[in-house]
């Protein structure tokens, strides 16, 4: 589906803004670029802001006009970062981004973006049926060019994915294992004197949900016995020392 | 609830990314820039590349290390663009900027981005709750710093306009209180001998993690400092046992 979309960026200033925003597209895996009258393309400028993503703006395609850029376009979604008085629809990113990807499901559409000064104007919003505004500081609302191309990208990657980042694989612990740390743990408590000044069923049950709550894997247990088991051997080691040396006497 | 939130940038190498970053986070209403070891800083590039978001650059702490950027802090969430085969949780920033939220509207909480090469060690994920990935192409992932905290601090702005539904009372232990228990443990588990046959340092990250997903309370803090004080006071007594009836003999 991201194969259909166009980026369409309308006569940038700064070629680095084109690089960049190149950059962004490529992250949330979007690859086609249309430029309208950009004040200077190609520029090295652009290629040291796409680290990377130069393959991008290699295959860019570089228009004369909005009309040829969105030639062959079903769906058209424009950036505003106003909220004027216009009767056109303004949605969220949130709410715009699945629209266009249900259309570019079958066909090419386009996401159009302003120049950095002053956005677009009436006339290229006038050929967009959905205008979008992301939201932001009222006091401050001034995103870079390819900051609003990477927030828009990445909206898009995650309705086109509903992304699920992949679990580390977690193996939780079964109940007897919990429990034979848990046996584990109040013996050693015992044994050390811990409990001396406690009350032992109680101190359990704290920290019983102390562990719950973190999800013991097998491993974790037994890193957790082990120092257990530590804390018990250094007594009979010492013990064993002890009566060795002593015989030995 | 964004005025508790602070944004953490870690070895950052260019500093026209630290202003970059300030423009991002001032558009999203994020005010609060903590700069660990940056290599130039303050810098005219960074007041460049802020256009405008300066007054964060001129409020920006600039600390020494991590713990110092993250006093008084409850929460850490952590940027990362691998998933690695760890067991902290990573979630999406759509999962997690409520949760930051929740934290944010009692207490100081902390968004940690790495250095751009090479994002955060081990040892300072080690330190967050939580780990975010943002989702992008598995191609092409290398997103700018700015661009991530211009991502990050839009999802918090999004969540931030929507209900965020209280938590349940809880009372998170500091970052203070929990450095405080991973360096007890560390001293015990030297001290009773548990490292002989360990890599301390993998060992602690283990144990940091495991203990992360619990968020711990400063009581439950005080319980395990509690089994790791009586856990030294055993062994002195058996080694001064173990001496003073060896010195009999």
């Amino acid at each position: 589906m991201l194969d259909n979309i166009r980026v369409v960026l309308s006569h940038t200033t700064h070629p680095g803004n084109i690089g960049a925003a190149a950059r962004a597209m490529k992250t949330m895996g979007l690859r086609h670029l249309y430029l309208i009258n950009p004040r200077l393309f190609p520029d090295p400028q652009a290629v040291a802001m796409a680290a990377g993503a130069d393959d991008l703006l290699r295959d860019a395609v570089v228009c004369g006009s909005l009309d040829e850029a969105l030639r062959g376009v079903v769906f058209t979604v424009a950036m505003t970062a106003r909220l004027r008085d216009i009767s056109i629809e303004v949605k969220t990113p949130r709410e715009a981004m699945p629209l266009l990807l249900q259309q570019a499901a079958a066909q090419p559409v386009a996401l159009l973006f302003g120049t950095e000064m002053s956005g677009l104007t009436n006339e290229e919003m006038g050929k967009a049926q959905v205008l979008v505004n992301i939201p932001a500081n009222p006091e401050f609302s001034s995103l870079n060019l390819a900051a609003a191309v990477q927030l828009i990208g990445y909206e898009l990657n995650v309705a086109a994915q509903v992304h699920v980042p992949k679990l580390p694989e977690t193996n939780p612990a079964s109940h007897e294992q919990m429990e034979g740390l848990f046996a584990h743990l109040e013996k050693t408590l015992l044994e050390i004197g811990f409990f001396t000044t406690q009350n032992p069923s109680r101190m359990m049950q704290r920290l019983r949900r102390l562990y719950a709550r973190a999800r013991l894997e097998p491993e974790e247990i037994n890193i957790l016995r082990g120092i257990l088991s530590v804390t018990t051997e250094y007594n009979a080691r010492l013990a064993k020392r002890y009566l060795e040396e002593h015989s030995d006497v």
